[in-house]
């Protein structure tokens, strides 16, 4: 394999402090436990990478088969869960894609195609709390 | 088990597009593919939100032993790299945690306990590109 690119990200005082990018953006960060503080939180942050992630994806598969004029959309739905038993935390994931003029069936193959390659969804997918759907654009 | 939060992130045209918060922030993203793009790219997302996750759910830790006076650092390395054969892209990723006051053998205790219970670490702790590691603080 060959590296492409690298990033550093350093955070201070969990979700009291802040998460920096080396060389790059300072972001305060927060808790959803903690409502009365201002910053992104882990939630957002996973929802941003993988919605990008699997979006450009599917853009590069679309691209592929000659359907670059198509737009292509992904919302992704974080829960933040509770167990009861453990009393741990832990992360529920849903994508949602849709594709313009394609039917749900092959919005579907194309969406379960794009979770293949997707770097991110190859972190994440094998979780059972990690889910795909799809939806008319 | 209970939900505590939900958030809702949508892209829109992948890296080369933006990435919003439903009712919150916008992001322009980019690609490390594409240079010339200003904007976050999902390695940097996954970065964030690691070293936030694990860093909170280590000052958890340390609360719960009475060691709140103690700060922690998490810094985490994201590579984007290419497979030869398959022609696909993965994501590596390792988390160097610090203790102040802690010697390398419990920082390495607390990590791995920390690793156990951070949401994020439930989704991607058991692939294989994931690492975790520690350094003095």
């Amino acid at each position: 394999m060959t590296q492409l690119y690298e990033t550093e990200i350093i955070n201070i005082k969990g979700t009291q402090g802040h998460s920096d990018i080396k060389d790059g953006l300072s972001f305060q960060v927060s808790s959803p436990l903690e409502a009365d503080r201002d910053g992104l939180n882990p939630e957002q942050f996973m929802g941003l990478a993988w919605s990008t992630c699997l979006n450009a994806t599917i853009m590069s598969l679309l691209k592929g088969r000659n359907l670059s004029h198509l737009d292509s959309k992904v919302r992704v739905i974080v829960k933040m869960m509770k167990e009861e038993a453990m009393a741990g935390y832990y992360f529920e994931m849903k994508a949602i894609v849709s594709i313009q003029s394609l039917n749900l069936e092959d919005t579907m193959k194309m969406a379960i195609q794009a979770d293949k390659f997707c770097p991110v969804s190859k972190l994440i997918s094998k979780n059972p709390h990690v889910t795909l759907e799809v939806e008319k654009y």
